[in-house]
């Protein structure tokens, strides 16, 4: 498929695009939010604006989408649109009320941004009522298959690699160690690739299951090397207890260290998109509109290779994306 | 007094200063650092750079500072001087043996960079030895008497600032409330004024104790406003358990919300010093200079309605400062 | 007079405020017009806000202001009122048709956010027509007399500081002279203030008629001080012709250096509004529907020795600010 | 090639590598710099910091880097090491001068982080000396071929967009047109890319000679629209004049326009880089090393398809690296 942009005869029926955000916020919505805009009105098609995610289908919160209506959002953090976590949706009962919405506002295709678990809405929910649906990734976990990045999964990565970077100015004491809680419950994208970016000197992460020795080793190490402080960073976990749990068995086991935690929580979900998650949004709800136009249906937007295209719905949700081993190695050489 | 920059005859006979950076960090304190270095050595004067604080001191960490020592480092968080927390300084056998140290380096003045326990210490040592000692108010707590501010808490205060305007873009569900703990173990200053510039919906600090009650109605106020969710600042606090203890509480109380916390710690200790502290700071290093050569001693330099003073040591660590309460006022109306 | 915030008998008549921005943006304007806004619901009255400062009063651009109409804006730079400059409020002819559009809405009272020119048609107004009208010293420049800072001042000067910052990065090689034109035609607070913050070597301001051997002086004097690269930041100016003029000159007396220009211009107006500048714009709103409510008038609200007060608006608007001078040795000690 | 990390036999004879950068700054250089000497010394080799570039290889300025050099580097804009540009090295005879240092200090490989100027000295000085050299692509111009994206870009990108972002703050009047000058001579990534992420109207770039009528056309189109004002980025360029010769051509086409002007100069190739240019520096750092061990040479490590791959340095230099004309569609249909 091309997503060529500009189209002579267009042999869609699609008329009226609905567009939702759902899940937890990702920096780079408000890009997509715009982005589908304005190539669905370029393209001659209305765009209804769907508030608070799936709730707001079934609850027909929805609203007529201008080219005004996204003017001066690419640089804002969140969504205009609002998001929510639907559990209503994922009845058939509500399925059925929100189909109901749809052909009330007479919209014909449907432009979803969110996580797996929005994904997932949507596989449901397109075919059991054979409905037109394209995703964008949008999550800062950078948890989807068949997508090199997500929406806001940059932007995160700055944030957490910003806020290590003032815990290292004040890391002068011979013997303190920090633990710094990202989320990434189920991936350690976050936490791996922010300790790089950050110095920092590990990462706890889901992928790899640390032995009780290893954590100690690792902390031996760091200090045996005679550096003045460390610094990991922990994704946040039930198995672990994250930061807090991690530092708890520390402290236990190292009684004269200087033990710290921050919990950087929602912070991370937060903030003015990135250059690369504000491009990265713009082309894919641009391609998200060429992909309905193009017929395509049922399917997430990705990029690999600098490329875009199109995963299908149960590829995408498949919670299995390997993360870079290497960068395990990069990691453990760079912070000698 | 005056702080004039430009002395025809100067009646002192201070030769060598000896610097150094004690407690916790605070952005600034490099560009007082160098403020100091450079108007000493501009004044014919040597500076003795003493890392790790009071410890270093002891165990004679010192080396001559220059010019370029101090070039490229007033962007810079943390202190090139490194900092620590010293109990040998705190008995008498230490400063015994730090005396002996500054005699050794020639050093017949002193600057101390830090908050209220370097302080202490240093009005200790003054009055053993008669020794001249300039202190400079190094804290983002800002709870030193005597000056209107402190070098470190206006970042600190904008960090924390950018923090809870993240975590804004991400609170769009309608129950949720969002804990936000932030330093000033005994002074509200970085919670309140935090609270004001960030818009949030409240500030829990060490001022003024909360009873249970009122915090349940700003809660219930806060959402019969109908806002989207309500994030309120707390003071670290062993009383209060901090963000976690109130978040535990709520919790119990109002089971059906979605309770959110996050724990900033010592990243509000770093970053890049805001253009306040830096001009702050580079004032305060030339002042402390300045009254060194007039002869002034055991004082800490402060900034009252825009002008530099002088602040005997004993009244500056007097934990007293008080708080603006009409800011109360202000949060609460608006953040109607 | 002490702008208490909970009255008991409200002696005013004042039933209706309109507000405005007018002039050159500034950050904190919003933040302003959220305070007054919520100040103004608190106390009972209504809050009509004018689109595009005194056009818009004219034109009549006028909607209805509620509590949520100022929500989630206090992060924003720019003014959600947007702001203009209007010629036709000049005339006595376009002042009479902005008050009959006043009586058309019922507006008793007006609050007014902007810089010397919007505060003089303020002036005007108020006195033509008797009407009670409040100023916020909404500008950049820190040019108003009466008050310490300004709305908008701070950031601006944390904006220069990290642009300068970023240069100073790449200063490396022997012989290069970065010139950087900031803001402030009239007024120097921005170039010597920014130059201080940034540890830039010196400020060409418009308070300081600066001989072309000064020039010479400073360049040759920072060269044989074996600096790396020197950075002059140069107030916009028609006398000088600004960092391109003065480059220009330089590289005629000097052919062999390597000579860089940067113009940061309209960016310097804009940005999320720092701590400060939220803080201070925050109190300023409230204080001054306070002041309205106590039957003040013709006057802005300024910030002495961090007490909110009044000052005439003939006063305010003289265009005579001192900048301090002592600076200016500080600046040239510290860059030594 | 697969940039194994741990080796069991290393075949190699190389036992020192000779480290420096070249030519324009860019940040993530210093992360680059201290992967490459922790990644050398973890396999028993030394390192020497050659400062300046060619220019102090030769003139002997080089030092011993040890694990300590490049500790709390990874974070800071420019080069540790400094940069210059060197003609010297451009002749054989520069170059002699130039092995003889090499030779005296044992350095048996070296690497070379710079711009395209930078890779073809090293092209040079490697067939003369039949010397084993690699190099990383170190410039935010992104105009390296072989490669997805160079060291500094990202950190570039985004500095321009945070600028534009605040220039949008304050573009509130309706016939406003702001022409913004960005880094990047012979190649648009820069300003096109900016342009998207920034949401600007349009870009100016080298890769489209824009006629008349274009410009003209493209302004009155963004004024039809009922955009409050526009924003343009403007590729510096001999041939159009830049942001100054545009403005200069347009505001005798259209007298009535407000036109603005900012040229942002060098503050694009400094400040703290960005999670993707420190990942980035660090994993090509890592490779470098590898590479040379492996018993490569003469070529750059690039990024394609997220994938290191080394591309031989006259391939790397060809000043031909397409821009994706996708993208100007794209920037065309978001601005509608």
């Amino acid at each position: 498929m091309g997503f060529k942009l500009i189209r002579s005869n267009m042999s869609t029926k699609i008329k009226c695009i609905g567009l939702l955000t759902s899940g937890g916020d990702a920096p780079g919505m408000n890009a997509a939010i715009r982005a589908v805009t304005r190539t669905a009105i370029y393209n001659g098609m209305a765009v209804k604006g769907i508030y608070r995610g799936y709730k707001g289908l079934i609850t027909n919160e929805i609203e007529d989408f201008k080219t005004q209506s996204v003017s001066n959002i690419i640089q804002r953090g969140g969504t205009i649109l609002k998001t929510a976590r639907c559990a209503e949706f994922q009845t058939s009962e509500g399925r059925k009320l929100a189909y109901d919405v749809i052909l009330q506002h007479g919209i014909n295709a449907m432009i979803v941004i969110g996580g797996d678990g929005s994904l997932r809405g949507a596989r449901d929910f397109a075919q059991e009522y054979d409905f037109p649906i394209i995703g964008l990734p949008g999550t800062i976990d950078n948890d989807l298959n068949g997508t090199d990045t997500t929406i806001g999964y940059d932007t995160a990565l700055n944030t957490i690699m910003e806020c290590v970077d003032k815990i290292r100015d004040t890391a002068s004491s011979h013997e303190r160690l920090f633990f710094v809680e990202v989320m990434g419950r189920d991936a350690g994208f976050l936490a791996l690739n922010g300790a790089i970016a950050s110095g920092a000197e590990a990462a706890i992460i889901p992928e790899i299951s640390l032995k009780k020795d290893q954590l100690a080793e690792m902390i031996e190490m760091g200090f045996r090397k005679s550096k003045n402080s460390s610094i990991v960073l922990v994704a946040e976990s039930e198995v672990t207890g994250g930061a807090m749990g991690v530092a708890e068995r520390v402290k236990k086991q190292y009684p004269g260290f200087d033990v710290r935690v921050s919990i950087l929580g929602h912070l991370q979900r937060g903030g003015s998109p990135t250059a690369q998650d504000r491009i990265l949004s713009t082309r894919m709800g641009v391609a998200a509109v060429d992909a309905l136009i193009e017929g395509q249906r049922n399917a997430m937007v990705g990029i690999q290779n600098e490329e875009l295209t199109l995963v299908p719905f149960v590829k995408a949700i498949k919670k299995d994306k390997p993360i870079n081993r290497d960068l395990l190695n990069v990691l453990r050489i760079v912070s000698t």
